[in-house]
């Protein structure tokens, strides 16, 4: 972690702590300063400059301010990262009043909390290796070669019953010969269900007193992108991580068109194909990154939702999605790498999270492994926010779980102008009460071209304390600023004009995007609702919100609340764990006693299909506001607090 | 059975009861009556007409005989069969005298006694069918449809742990709805070893209450040929019955010419690809004979050779062949059958039989199974002389097993003119004791292209009792007879002339002929003596001895105990069992219980590598003696008994 250092804004007189090298402008951001930025942090608008009183900065990009300002110690804040302690004046005619007045404790929790796994994980994973130096054959002595290795499992290192599959009896002979009857042999423990007992299955001999580390790929198989570790199952270290788009998206956006993608002719196999090409790329990388040899790979632990598992094995995924949403199967036996298009080595295999519905998959119940809430007495509430929108409530006596259909609107799908968390999304906003102007961040800093899940509920939430926008979601017209206007689809605000974009064009967000953003952040928050009356619940009874996904990394807590996205409960019990899915399948690989314990995970999980539950629909219909219908519920939100009269 | 018929012969006033239907030239043979049949039975040489004095024969081809004999009630013997008891004159000038004075009892066990296996299978073999009509799911109870069905036989039909492939779960979908919830399930059952439990695998769904049969398909891999029947897995009969060559025969004759074949670049895929082709064949003959359908097949169980079942499987030959002689496996998993190439249906599978070492296979243990010594008190030796000639010797207290080489001379191997028994092999000869001249039958009344292993040890044992060869298997040179002369290999007798066969050119045995006659009867008689020495017997401990073998069916005991290839002991010890391996295949298929028993045959079984035992060496070269050098241990062979001065 890089080190704090304290920077202070005048004339706000607003003081926050940050680490080391973060860029100015993200500082002003998280302090809730606001520095015109037009341009997204791109160094090209010249906006946003501000004096540097006293401490050091290091700057890029500062041929748009004159030599005189430079001389008088201005920088523009998107091109320049904190070194030292600062105090920075930002120009008078810029500055807007404190957008949000809060004190020190409050600024620090505006983010969850980050947590790590508390789950420890034994180094016992899914395979064993044996060195074994059984006597050479000889006339008196000349049983098989297969025969002799069962016997000196049994007899040397009381390891039985052993099998194999033919493809590695096919190798055998050359193999335990190569160094004179020393070898390496590595057999994958399978615990048979209701016996109390292993299998052990031989899958791969290697000459000699092998040393190298044996691996396992931890993977996450996400509708939109692959995650991927590298791990060493001698220690359980992640030697590198690797991840990009599912290749599967060319197919289809969301979970539901790539169902029907699937019933097409050859659609099945052909996204079956596109996904293992996508992991066959993150296996690459992996082995790049760590200079590893492919075939030190055991084994791949999977875990996706319950259509990308089923799309990645080839299971029929029709009935996923016709009422009683039906899976093909969930816990499936180890399969072989190589049968799927893998490239690992022969004798590796895959072993896939079981799922516990249609929409509550393995990735889901990877994310509550690895979470904890299984072996906690304290009530979570366990979200993973995405185009399907995934919760769980319970602890260690009780865990419940519901899909919530909230669609695309917090990855910028269905919207206008919205967009993944990629070069020039809008990621951060702060808008001036008094000018109503914007200031943008953008992702890497490059011109705007669109506005993302993070960018999307801090609009939101600004317009809402601002008083741009009603509790319906609505826009006022009778502000003094030319950013509200009527547009082709109702009234529209306009987050960047068309010659600061990248696009060529004005950035917007509609009233039609607000309808869907509404509805999405409605469907999440009327889950929970739902699932915690199920259980005699409310928020307020929760000892924790654990929040996960890719997109968690970015949500801001304070304007997450006040759209009525999050509850309206204390800050601190908010934890971001990031991407559970694929700590799940880290842990599994590392000790299958806990892929073990997924399964009975799954099985205690009792899932709530919400869609069919008429108390949803009335739960739903009540959050279709800002933050909600019964103000109760959020009694730390006031909107149109900053209004400016 | 046909019934049976009495047939006497004058004028040397020999009778011989025989099946109906049989061949007049087959029962003067087997009655040891001479008849002059130069041409083997053809019909072409005519000079086999004898006179019908009583009773009824039909008769074809008989244009070779002049109208005047014919009425006067002549016929051609190779061309009439049996049809009422007879009495049959052979002319004159054309009657040998009586080759070998027997009385009838000694007569009607000239051949072995045919056995059948005396292990009685229960009907229950490896697959089990479940009739399943699980309630359909609704919202309340949405399990996968794989856990449902796993539920399902847990709770209603105690049947568990239950596990599944990937490709099963692909189809399962689909195939339950077919029948609204209505479906059969197939389920193998494995032995867990060492635990005393099974665990189930779900290898096919069908819609509805399924009643076909459910079927297995029992194959003997023999080096030459490939034996099949289609069994019925609710009866255990057997609906049809193929064989045919194995198509490796094209890449080497026996089994070390196919291991070395092996280790060519794409030899052991084209072998097993060669032996799978055959194979399928087979299963094509077996459902077309059957009017079975395909997808009834549940399984293949295999039993063959060590090196058939290596090769089949695809395994490493290559240490089998060298010292000290080590199979790459015995106890192979079930393998899926279309992995192998095999034309079954998805999920089927194959099972081989285990073999105890490198040159006592699969084949040997289904034998043994199957002719129930390992349930027997009764002191056994079985053999099954071919290429290779195995041996067991012992009853349910013990069992030892050894393979001798000894060359493929009764397969008509290693000799100038031997063949294999088909048609045109002469496989019966009767030598006149007084002209010498030779009396042939060969398969299928085909002009004579050379002479089979039954043949050979006919003509071998006559020559030694008429005195035209001597113990050492060297020619007499005096005898006033022009079928024995010097050849460009040594002495040799022409069994046929040119004229008279279908090659164009004499037929003959070389005295280097019955060099490699002596060796192989050797290799067996010394491989017994060895291996009931290791156990402290001699041959007259033997309550039985079990021939098995395609060719055991034409062996006749007299001639076989002449030459020193059978012990001398009461003739009615020798039992025939025919095809062994494939009858110990069959009762696998039907009783799972068998294919466990086989893996502990297989354990029990000792082997002796005679190769490299002295005591063996010493007694192959005392068995290079006809009948062997120690005259006291076979007391009835009289060398020279009907030598004619």
């Amino acid at each position: 972690m890089p080190e704090k250092r304290r920077v202070r804004f005048l004339p706000d007189d607003i003081t926050i702590e940050v680490p080391a090298g973060q860029l100015l402008l993200d500082v002003a951001l998280e302090a809730g300063v606001f520095i015109p930025a037009a341009c997204g942090g791109s160094g090209a608008c010249a906006q946003c400059k501000v004096k540097v009183v006293e401490g050091k900065v290091t700057s890029l990009a500062m041929e748009k301010l004159d030599p005189a300002a430079r001389a008088e110690g201005f920088v523009l804040a998107c091109q320049s990262r904190v070194i030292s302690d600062l105090l920075i004046e930002v120009p008078k005619s810029k500055v807007g009043r404190k957008v949000i007045p809060r004190d020190e404790q409050e600024r620090k929790i505006s983010m969850a909390t980050p947590m790590e796994s508390p789950v420890v994980p034994q180094i016992d994973p899914m395979t064993i290796r044996v060195f074994m130096s059984p006597d050479a054959p000889k006339l008196e002595d000349n049983t098989s070669d297969y025969e002799r290795i069962v016997r000196t499992l049994k007899i040397d290192h009381d390891i039985f019953p052993v099998s194999a599959d033919l493809e590695i009896l096919k190798e055998l002979p050359a193999e335990i010969r190569k160094d004179n009857w020393k070898f390496s042999a590595c057999l994958r423990v399978d615990p048979i269900p209701h016996l109390n007992n292993n299998l052990y299955k031989l899958i791969k001999i290697t000459p000699g007193h092998l040393t190298k580390p044996r691996l396992a790929v931890a993977i996450d198989i996400g509708t939109t992108s692959l995650w991927g570790e590298l791990v060493d199952l001698e220690t359980g270290a992640v030697l590198a991580r690797a991840s990009r788009y599912n290749p599967q998206i060319s197919m289809g956006d969301d979970v539901i068109s790539r169902i029907v993608f699937a019933l097409k002719r050859d659609g099945l196999d052909r996204l079956q194909q596109h996904v293992v090409k996508g992991l066959n790329e993150i296996i690459e990388e992996l082995l790049e990154k760590s200079s590893q040899p492919r075939d030190s790979i055991n084994y791949m632990v999977a875990a996706g939702n319950t259509v990308m598992t089923h799309l990645f094995l080839g299971l029929y995924p029709r009935f996923l999605r016709q009422t009683p949403y039906v899976p093909a199967a969930q816990n499936v036996e180890p399969v072989s790498a190589r049968s799927l298009g893998l490239e690992m080595p022969a004798g590796s295999y895959v072993m896939v999270f079981p799922g516990v519905a249609s929409y509550v998959g393995g990735d889901i119940v990877a994310g509550v492994l690895s979470n904890g809430m299984w072996q906690s007495d304290e009530m979570t509430l366990f979200i993973d926010i995405g185009t399907n929108g995934e919760i769980v409530a319970g602890n260690k006596d009780l865990l419940m779980t519901a899909s919530c259909s909230a669609g695309p609107a917090f990855e910028g799908g269905g919207l206008q102008y919205g967009m993944r968390a990629a070069p020039g999304a809008v990621e951060g906003i702060l808008i001036d009460p008094d000018t109503l102007e914007p200031m943008l961040k953008t992702i890497d800093g490059k011109p705007a071209i669109g506005i993302c899940g993070s960018g999307i509920i801090n609009i939101v939430s600004q317009m809402l304390l601002i008083g741009i926008l009603n509790q319906n979601g609505k826009f006022a017209h009778d502000l003094s600023t030319n950013r509200i206007r009527k547009g082709k689809s109702g009234y529209e605000y306009v987050i960047c004009w068309s010659k600061e974009s990248g696009l060529g064009e004005d950035i917007t967000l509609s009233e039609v995007d607000l309808d869907n953003i509404l509805r999405a952040k409605g469907a999440m928050f009327s889950g929970y609702l739902c699932l915690l009356e199920k259980i005699g619940l409310s928020v307020d009874d929760l000892d924790k919100v654990i929040i996960a996904g890719a997109f968690g990394s970015f949500i801001n807590l304070d304007h997450s609340v006040n759209i009525g996205l999050l509850p309206d409960i204390p800050k601190e019990k908010f934890l971001f764990i990031g991407n559970s899915s694929l700590k799940g399948a880290r842990l599994a690989a590392i000790d299958r006693s806990l892929m073990e314990k997924s399964r009975d995970i799954a099985r205690a999980m009792t899932n709530v299909e919400l869609s069919e539950d008429p108390a949803y629909m009335d739960n739903f219909m009540a959050a279709l506001f800002l933050p909600h219908t019964r103000a109760e519920l959020f009694p730390s939100v006031k909107p149109g607090l900053l209004k400016h009269l």
